[in-house]
């Protein structure tokens, strides 16, 4: 386990740095950890224990909640690491949000009503499959809004943030990095399976094409988002155990340091008496 | 797995009639189906990776929806129920939604407006936790309403469970049926565990005094609301493995009834080339 006890020591090296620039092209995104698959798959069963446990408290405290945010291009997983990472704790503590292109209505709001909506209430876990996020990326690389619109986001995006920290919610921030090669691979598979056609979007090669652009407007948005209160984590998402864990690890540490804990009793049960 | 096999066969037995007057006291809530522990705990966890992946086509069909409905006297173990029966299933295809007391802002729409929001949308499993039942429960034991207002409830709840058949939501609705004794058990057992203090509120003990009401009232809704597309099952639920085992086998029969398949590829996929 001496690997795990290091991977659990070295999280801070996967979380992002405030203000500070970087190119996702030269991280990693291929990793294990030195570990092997049976190690990892044991660490990731330990923690959803752990999950489970921390989220029966969080509910009976009801004071705070957690909030996390998934982002990555197609074929990285957000499915799958969600599916991975959250089944197995009791489904009345967690919703889970997956944001699609807004409708009418969310479009005749600002762009963060529709999410401000599903943030989690208190004593819940909330999980966001895409997100606000989405309004510097997609909305910056299809140009959907002029560039003064998308700039100025990143500061409305950390305030809200902070608000959300300050009444209660503490949030972490998650994106499955993938090589464009690796996408290559993951597509193929899909048109190959008939089984995981409705899984494929022709569309879904016309995002493909602006690999490039969408990997810069992810790393303004890490860099600039990327909070004390909100960080951003960058997890090598192409070995899909090391990937599970490594989330699964970041959120044991994190509802640790919450220190979730059932109120104490207002009432005095000695004096009850049930007829 | 005979035992199994007539519990299967005889689901039905726990179907609530259309239109049939009962009492709630003449049915036995201590049932166990001739089963041991063991065998039915095997037999849930059959159910549950039948309906995990019966989940997944529900959710790549995209077209159907399933509400399941759960009410009952506290301290029945609808949580529990809950947490047995859906953990397990990947939660991005189920949100839970408890309803308590209604806001000053519910409160001033119908009572079903709140209701109607939280509606799973095609694809999902939505599992309501309360419902819009306690607006013939709760508000007519406490006499919230006039009797005339919630005598004609019946009839929009069957009309407004008729649209959502008919638009796509398969319908069940679950009555964990407990005794006033257990009750009084259970309720004890909260009082005399420190850890199980904050499930307690010496409030539940003023709703415990109206139990007869109760029982009359949850006779009446049921009777008047188990319909051909949004039946009433009343599950003994003193046992707690039978109630969980026979709560996922009505939802695997129902759920295999629906015919979930994931759709047809809308395009040719030979002719497709990632780049």
């Amino acid at each position: 386990m001496a690997k795990l006890d290091k991977l659990i020591q070295d999280l801070d090296a996967y979380r992002v740095k405030p203000m500070r620039r970087f190119k996702l092209a030269a991280i990693d995104s291929h990793v294990d950890g030195g570990m092997d698959k049976d190690q990892a798959v044991a660490g990731l069963t330990a923690c959803r224990e752990k999950l489970a446990k921390l989220q029966v408290k969080l509910y009976a405290q009801g004071t705070q909640a957690l909030l996390v945010v998934f982002q990555a291009m197609d074929t990285a997983g957000k499915d799958s690491t969600i599916r991975e990472v959250f089944t197995g704790i009791n489904p009345q503590g967690v919703n889970v949000h997956g944001f699609k292109g807004p409708s009418s209505i969310e479009l005749s709001h600002d762009y963060l009503w529709r999410i401000h909506a599903h943030t989690p209430e208190r004593g819940k876990i909330g999980v966001f499959n895409r997100s606000h996020y989405e309004d510097v990326l997609i909305a910056r690389v299809k140009e959907l809004v002029p560039a003064a619109v998308w700039r100025r986001r990143y500061d409305h995006i950390n305030a809200f943030e902070a608000l959300l920290h300050d009444e209660g919610t503490r949030i972490v921030k998650f994106y499955l990095h993938i090589s464009k090669d690796y996408q290559k691979e993951r597509l193929q598979r899909r048109l190959d399976d008939p089984e995981k056609h409705w899984k494929f979007d022709p569309n879904d090669l016309v995002e493909r094409a602006r690999w490039d652009s969408y990997m810069k407007a992810y790393e303004e948005a890490m860099m600039r988002c990327s909070t004390e209160v909100a960080p951003w984590y960058i997890v090598p998402a192409e070995t899909r155990w090391f990937r599970d864990l490594l989330v699964a690890q970041v959120l044991v540490k994190m509802l640790e340091s919450m220190k979730p804990a059932p109120p104490k009793a207002k009432f005095d049960p000695s004096t009850i008496v049930i007829e």
